[in-house]
């Protein structure tokens, strides 16, 4: 049973929400006046769709309902959650809230503001524990912060409640102990946005020199680490008491102009806008949204492979959803193929003419096989035990073609096995279309040795159970083929 | 000829200056008086050789040779560029640059100082035009920026000279036009390091939370698009005016505390360095080093691989030496296998075992082919045209390992070839050693139609000539097999 949320105000932020409920299997009820919401909204969405899959290595879950209403009250009707992304008037927010608690009295509502406090916006309010701050940052689809914070009034399950809501859409929420103006990330914003337009008004910098100087340098690095651990590692052996005698001195110097500010005229935005045009002017916003939305996935993508960062969120949001997922599958009765593997062709998989690259069918049997050597016990604690199946010799034919987004699913048959080895025959599926075939020899080995040596008893029981009732079906079409030979 | 670059100064800046030369094939001279200034250099170094060269698609030059000297006047004999990254006291700057003079008085001298202008460090000088800053960012081997900052008595040519040197190892030099404290990257340090301090004093968050702000949201935003970039795509359709009139406002908002500093004394060393050993004393510095370093190879080749950026730099710096080897390297008579491709193994291409993962086998061999198809004309231009050669089956063998930081090679020999079709049989060897063979079948196809064509005649009459010299030489062992046949 798909869970309700409601998104009043469907801008850029609204829309990333929106997106980011619905890819995660969440009904979404949108309310926003302008006329043009619904087309904004299903722009973020498509470019959401191309994005947020490419970070998953287990199943999306079927995408939720999209629906526009023309009223909150409508909205928020069997809504559990509502996210509230209208402008920055506290006015207007406190007349959304009013309505929202009118026609739905218990409804948790987190506000997407920038810069007001919980407080203030439960000021007048009826219910004002239900009223939160869960602030994200652009583009929400992909970026996993939400800084939630909450005022006095609102009670601890109400706080926990807020942050389950942001973990199951995959998000990292970050609870702020005290209620500040603009919580944790505007502030850094803030002090940088003063020092970047002293830059450009004084002629020291361009918007293009300066966007260089954060993203070749200082950049890189706080994607990965922040401030407080990278420059515990620039401390070196003696750790962040030596940083900070080398470093605390320097905080007297009278480098910054931050406090001073320059006068926000119509020159000023012009220096911005003509300069900005000239950086970055060659592309289209949706151009470099879709560039900016790529470069993301790569380096979340890196996180993950690492488990660092934002990546173990990514990886923490996988575990959870494959059990439901694993809960929800039958792999079926052993004497059929077994379906070992499910992936998604992800952007960094095809090539120049927009296809799968042929390395990648080799990947998409390797995790089939693996998942194989798993179910028969021969996982990571096995090998880590000294013994492992290598690859000795594998045959792939390439059927048909994977693209951008195809899901493939790994049907793994057992053509032979014994003791020492296996033939394992996998179909690549795109539905179902068989895309690839591959046939591999896996050889048991004693890794101190570097030989073969016979399986554990357990695992060549588990693998003799599959090879037995694998035996009664066919010898698959294109197994034991040399390449270049006739059919 | 290898050209010799001086190091002044061995800590982590001065030890990461001396790989990034090092690896580019650069001789380096060191000195510095601290007794542990070899041990320190080559634990840079170590972390170094296995990071820089993860950047790299094409072959590394070899290494320079690395010599520490008793004295400065040995240090600079025949050295091309000097690098200074002693402590940031003037007075010891100044007197290290005399030294340099005197020895070699026509050296160029780039200093890493955080905040002295050029115009600072060359009072007194007899030759202050060849002193200049070059501020880099740690980790060097790693981070492309280097701010490049004269005074008016750096004549145009060397501000040049310094900018090809920055290019030739690799960096993203960028020269400032006019002189200011703290360049362009500390001045945002600085603010960023202000309202964090400040934060931790008045106990609203904790070095752990501060950093999970900046890396779960915008930092990971900085790493590929700065500052304004980022904003103008913030502002969707509308753009960068539309951006500032909603956001310039907030100039005027009371949020920031950052001229205002919390006094620098032990309790606020105490403070930042309980917190940080809180947040990160389960991993050792040399640990921490790694780490980052494996999540910068990440985003860095996940740039790479979308041409932007930091990777832009990493891309022009591999065609740079590509021309070079291609130059030095024979490819041999055609009646041998061709040599066509040359890879290392990265860090992202092996598994848990520490071995190159098996679908890394198949894309080593695409590397050979698609290098093949480009040499008889079949290249990116050709698909372009509507035509292109489609893998149809391939077979592997397994017979070696390769591991982090092999280099392997791709020879390439042609079984057979007709109008519309070839058979390749690619040995992977590592050094002398063949680790796995690769024998596929491609087939010319008509991309409009699907279905296969005779190649234009001049690819074919490239290929034809390369298969007739094969044609004499014997089928390679391994040739014509199916998975699991007898030898």
């Amino acid at each position: 049973m798909a869970r309700t949320a409601t998104i009043i105000g469907g801008g850029v932020i609204g829309g990333g929400w929106a997106a980011r409920f619905l890819l995660n299997g969440w009904n979404v009820q949108v309310f926003d006046p302008d006329p043009q919401a619904e087309r904004k909204i299903n722009a973020v969405l498509a470019n959401a769709r191309l994005a947020l899959p490419a970070l998953s290595d287990v199943p999306m879950p079927p995408e939720g309902r999209l629906t526009f209403h023309d009223t909150i009250g409508e909205a928020v009707e069997g809504s559990e959650y509502v996210q509230e992304s209208v402008l920055e008037r506290i006015d207007l927010k406190k007349k959304v809230y009013a309505q929202l608690q009118q026609a739905n009295p218990g409804v948790l509502i987190g506000s997407s503001t920038s810069g007001f406090k919980a407080s203030d916006l439960q000021e007048g309010s009826p219910a004002p524990h239900n009223i939160i701050v869960a602030h994200p940052f652009n583009p929400v689809y992909l970026l996993p912060l939400s800084e939630v914070s909450g005022s006095p009034k609102n009670q601890p399950e109400v706080v926990a409640k807020t942050v389950q809501i942001m973990k199951d859409i995959g998000m990292f929420p970050l609870v702020l102990k005290e209620e500040i103006d603009a919580f944790i990330g505007n502030r850094f914003l803030e002090a940088v946005w003063r020092e970047a337009l002293w830059m450009l008004v004084d002629g020291v910098a361009t918007t293009s020199e300066i966007d260089d100087a954060i993203r070749m340098g200082f950049g890189l690095r706080w994607g990965q680490m922040g401030l407080f651990e990278t420059y515990r590692v620039a401390g070196g052996e003696a750790g962040m008491r030596h940083f900070m005698a080398q470093f605390g001195p320097a905080l007297k110097w009278p480098w910054t102009k931050l406090m001073d500010v320059p006068e926000f005229n119509e020159a000023l935005v012009d220096l911005v806008a003509t300069q900005s045009d000239a950086q970055s002017g060659a592309y289209g916003i949706r151009e470099l949204e879709r560039i900016r939305d790529q470069n993301l996935i790569g380096f979340l993508r890196a996180l993950k492979d690492r488990n660092w960062g934002a990546g173990k969120v990514l990886r923490a949001h996988d575990e959870a959803r494959a059990v439901a997922f694993h809960e929800a599958t039958d792999t079926g009765p052993k004497s059929q193929p077994l379906v070992m593997s499910h992936c998604q062709v992800l952007p960094g998989w095809i090539d120049y003419n927009g296809h799968m690259t042929e390395s990648r069918y080799y990947f998409a049997n390797s995790e089939s096989v693996d998942a194989f050597l798993r179910l028969i016990g021969a996982g990571m604690e096995y090998v880590a035990g000294g013994h492992s199946y290598y690859s000795a010799e594998t045959h792939i034919r390439h059927l048909g073609e994977a693209k951008l987004g195809d899901r493939l699913r790994g049907e793994l048959q057992i053509i032979s096995a014994d003791e020492k080895r296996f033939r394992s025959f996998v179909r690549l599926m795109k539905g179902d279309e068989c895309v690839a075939t591959v046939e591999q020899l896996c050889l048991h080995v004693d890794m101190a040795s570097g030989k073969t040596s016979p399986a554990a008893p357990d695992v060549w029981a588990n693998l003799k159970a599959i090879a037995d009732a694998h035996a009664d079906l066919p010898l698959p079409e294109g197994a034991g083929r040399a390449v270049g030979h006739k059919k």
